[in-house]
C-alpha cells in the first residue's frame, strides 16, 4: 500500500478511510466530514437553517461531535442532556453531564443547554424504573430507550424545538439494522431510517446527521477537534446484544471494507426503490396522562413506567 | 444439563438439537427428520405423491440424504448426477459420482439415476467454461450454479418431472440469505423461498424439502443411515463467500442456538404476511438456442457460455 497522502494536499499526516480508500489530513478530515454531513442533512430533508434543532447530547463522542458540527454549518442547534441517574459505582450520569456542561461552556457558548434530571422530576432514576420491571436489570436497555424517546420529544414539544438530532453513528444503525433483519421484525424494519417525520399526535421529526459515519470516524472527528467527551460506554451496556452485533459486523468490516456502509446504504436505496409496501402504521391514540402518541388505550408505556 | 435422554423412549444415546431443546436416540431422529421432512413438503405445497420427482444429487450429505427420505416417504423420486468435470488434483467430480452411483445401486436400487456428462455433451467441463470468462477461477461457483441450473431443467423438462428437488439445508439457505441481506439485492431477496413455481416458459418447478434441516442434521442423518457420501466440500469453494457467511453465522449460532433457524423462518414469515410487495418478474423470452426462459433477448447466459 505504501504510505498514504492527502488527497488534497498531500500531506503525509492522515487519517485513512479504507472503506472509501481516502486519506485526508486533519484539516481536510474535519471539512469533510462536515461537507458530508451537510449533504446528508439535505438528501434526507432532516431540517433547514429555520428550523431550531435540539441535539440530544449524552456527553459521547457522536452527540457532542454532532452539536458542534451542526453550529458550524450555520444551522440553530441547542443542547439536551437528560440525566438518567446511571451511577453503576463510577458515577457515569454524574460524569457524562460534566462533559456535557463543560462542552457546552467552553465550545458552543452561543448555544443552550437544557438540563432534564429525571430523579429531581419523576423521583425515580432509570436503574430504578428498569428494577420494578420484570427481567429487571437485563430490560434496563430497553427501558433507558423508552424513557430518553419520550423525554426529548416532551423537552422539544414543550421548548418549541421542530427537531430532535441524535448522534446515531454508522455503527449503531447497521446494529439495529442487522438485528431486525436477524428477526425480520417488519414494522422496526420498514420505519428504520435516517430520519422520521413528525406526526399530527405530537411526534416530534428525528434525523439521525451522522448515520452515514463510521463510529471511528465520529472518534477521529472528536479527537481532531480537541472535543472531550466521555470515552467509557454506559456500563450497563456491557453484553448487550448491540455490542454483539457490532463485534460480528466489525469482523465482517475487517474482512472485507465497505462492508456495513453496504449494508446500510444498500438498505436504504432498497426501500427508496420500494422493497417495501406502503407501511401503515398502526392506530395511536394521545396518552391519558402525558397525551404522546401512543399504541396502547389508556396510559403510554413510559407513564405506566413511572 | 445433565445427560440427554431420548424424548420418545429415554433411550441415553441420542442426538442433541440445541436450538430445539430436542434429544432423540437415533430410530426416533430418523423418524423426526421424515416426518419433518413431509411436513415442510406439504406445508409449502412441493408436491405430491403423484408427482414425479428429480432429485439433483452432487453425492453429498445432503442430496443423497433427500433422495433416501423421499423414497421412503412414498414419493417417486429419480436421481440426476450432472458430471461437472471438476478434478482439482483430487479426481472431485469422479469420486463424487462414484458415491452417487454407488448408492443409487445399493440404497435405492428401485430408482432411476439419470447421469449427464457435460464435457461428453457440451465439449467443456465447469472448470474449462468457466476459465474463458474474465474473473476466471473467481467466477467459477457461479458458472457452475448456472450450468446447473440450465441442465437440471433441460433434464427435467425432456425426461418429464413436474418437480427438481435440492438437497439445501438450513445453513445454506441462511446463508444465501445472509448475502441477499448485506446487498438488500431485492430480486434475489423476493424470491428467496424453499419451493419456486413452474412458469409458462418451461421452467420447472423447484424444492428444497430440507431447508428446515441444519447441516449437522442431514450429516446426522446420512451418517446413522449408513449413507456412504462425499465429505469433501468441492476444492473450489474454499475462500468462497457462501463459506464466509456460513462461519459468521455458525460463530452467532454458538453463542445464541437458534440464531439461524429464526432468520430463515423469521424471513418466511415476514414475506408470508406481505413484508415485500408482489414482485414483478421482469419479462422473459425464451432463448433463441435451448428454448428456455432468459432475461437477455437472443441467447441465454449457458448457451453463450458453451
Amino acid at each position: 500500500m505504501g504510505v498514504h497522502r492527502c488527497r488534497r494536499c498531500q500531506a503525509d499526516s492522515v487519517i485513512y478511510m479504507r472503506q472509501h480508500r481516502l486519506a485526508l489530513c486533519e484539516p481536510h478530515f474535519v471539512e469533510w466530514v462536515e461537507r458530508m454531513t451537510l449533504g446528508f442533512i439535505k438528501k434526507h430533508r432532516m431540517f433547514e437553517p429555520e428550523d431550531r434543532v435540539l441535539v440530544a447530547v449524552s456527553g459521547g463522542k457522536d452527540s457532542l461531535s454532532l452539536w458542534s458540527i451542526l453550529l458550524k454549518l450555520g444551522y440553530q442547534a441547542d443542547g439536551l442532556y437528560i440525566d438518567l441517574g446511571i451511577d453503576a459505582g463510577c458515577g457515569y450520569s454524574k460524569r457524562s453531564g460534566e462533559h456535557v456542561a463543560k462542552f457546552a461552556l467552553q465550545v458552543v457558548p452561543g448555544a443552550k443547554l437544557h438540563l432534564l434530571d429525571l430523579a429531581a422530576l419523576y423521583g425515580k432514576t432509570v436503574p430504578e424504573m428498569a428494577g420494578r420491571r420484570k427481567g429487571g436489570r437485563r430490560k434496563l436497555c430497553s427501558v433507558c430507550g423508552l424513557v430518553k424517546r419520550h423525554e426529548m420529544n416532551r423537552a422539544a414539544r414543550e421548548l418549541g424545538y421542530s427537531v430532535i438530532a441524535t448522534g446515531h453513528n454508522l455503527d449503531d444503525e447497521a446494529a439495529v439494522l442487522f438485528g431486525n433483519v436477524l428477526h425480520w421484525e417488519a414494522e422496526y424494519l420498514v420505519r428504520q431510517s435516517p430520519v422520521l417525520p413528525a406526526d399530527d399526535l405530537g411526534l416530534v421529526k428525528r434525523a439521525k446527521p451522522l448515520a452515514r459515519f463510521y463510529e471511528r470516524e465520529t472518534a477521529a472527528y472528536a479527537i481532531v477537534g480537541n472535543i472531550d467527551y466521555i470515552v467509557d460506554e454506559c456500563p450497563f451496556s456491557l453484553g448487550a446484544t448491540s455490542l454483539r452485533l457490532k463485534e460480528v459486523l466489525n469482523s465482517m468490516e475487517d474482512r472485507s471494507a465497505g462492508t456495513k456502509l453496504n449494508f446500510y446504504f444498500s438498505f436504504l436505496r432498497a426501500r427508496d426503490n420500494s422493497l417495501f409496501p406502503g407501511y401503515e402504521r398502526p392506530d395511536l391514540n394521545p396518552c391519558c396522562k402525558c397525551g404522546q402518541a401512543t399504541g396502547a388505550s389508556g396510559l403510554c408505556a413510559f407513564c405506566r413506567l413511572v
